[in-house]
């Protein structure tokens, strides 16, 4: 039996969100799962010494007509949100209480958080608006709010961010295949490829 | 009759190399010529305040990778050079030189430069280099090593990073259609796409 690969990615990641809805089929095509790895990219810039994508002089202008002709090359509905981008805290430590219950749900959590703020232009930032998505998929709402404040939940959150930095990931989405990187949605064919050929 | 496609590049840039290998394929398949720019990319990092890529912390390793994968797909042979980043300004000034007087030739020179630093492994920043290499396609070498020392040819030059700086060009390969700009080799699909739709 193969190992999972490793898909990171960061909620507010126009390319990660891409990522996320064609995640599934990939999986299909290569006969391998991926385990689902939210992390933030705040603290990463803190290491690179980089900026959000947007904020990058030239290169931001530029990114804004790349989201959306990313996205319909993928046939995916996206709009610039209003606010962009957002932190992402509250969405990761949701993911991952999800997730250890039922980790089905927790991707159905994902896919959900990453259209509401992609294609709907919901601000997904507060607590409150994650617990309503989650609670529209048929997550505990109650319990979730509850676990949202939890020191235990938020180190658990805080520990995968950690491991996922340790793991080189840098940007969104970001693929690890057997020990070999794969960033971006445009990596993705090459990802699949490396799985048919072997690798090197 | 359409205009030409601006395609820019850096002779520094490994995917500049690998675009400057299959460009002309690319036209084939669109049935669009392109116009060959070299610019430098050292002005535009004080743009945006970035550094080269394997100087980015964390993104730096994953590149080298990366090169290797991206010339294994396109099939293009590649080795990292011992020396990288380098200075290319004297190959820019060959470059519009020989361009101004044959840019039939001039591509064939690009081509030449590249090969000699990503598939050989000679440093091409030193003009005597970059005139040997001009001298193995025809180029009349005496008169470009006088050419280089000349400050009409190094102020066209400087014009076209210029030039290439107000369009907006941040990175290597940089593609513009009818406006419209693409970077990167992995968006030669999508530029593809795009000239075959019409565009949005």
């Amino acid at each position: 039996m193969s190992k999972p690969i490793d898909f990171y990615f960061e909620f507010s990641s126009p390319y990660g969100y891409i990522a996320s809805q064609i995640a599934e089929e990939v999986e299909g095509r290569m006969g391998r799962t991926m385990t689902w790895r939210p992390m933030l990219l705040g603290p990463v810039m803190k290491i690179t010494g980089q900026v959000p994508l947007v904020d990058v002089p030239m290169k931001g202008e530029y990114s804004k007509r790349d989201f959306v002709r990313s996205a319909r090359l993928h046939k995916i509905a996206f709009r610039y949100p209003d606010r962009f981008p957002i932190g992402t805290v509250a969405a990761v430590r949701a993911f991952y209480w999800v997730n250890d219950r039922d980790s089905a749900q927790a991707r159905k959590l994902a896919k959900a958080l990453y259209s509401a703020y992609f294609a709907d232009g919901t601000d997904i930032s507060a607590p409150a608006t994650v617990v309503e998505i989650a609670r529209r998929i048929g997550v505990d709402g109650d319990a979730l709010a509850k676990a949202l404040e939890d020191p235990t939940v938020k180190d658990r959150a805080k520990r995968e961010v950690d491991a996922a930095i340790a793991a080189g990931v840098f940007g969104s989405p970001y693929f690890v295949v057997d020990g070999e990187p794969f960033w971006g949605v445009d990596r993705i064919p090459m990802m699949e490829d490396w799985v048919r050929t072997g690798g090197w």
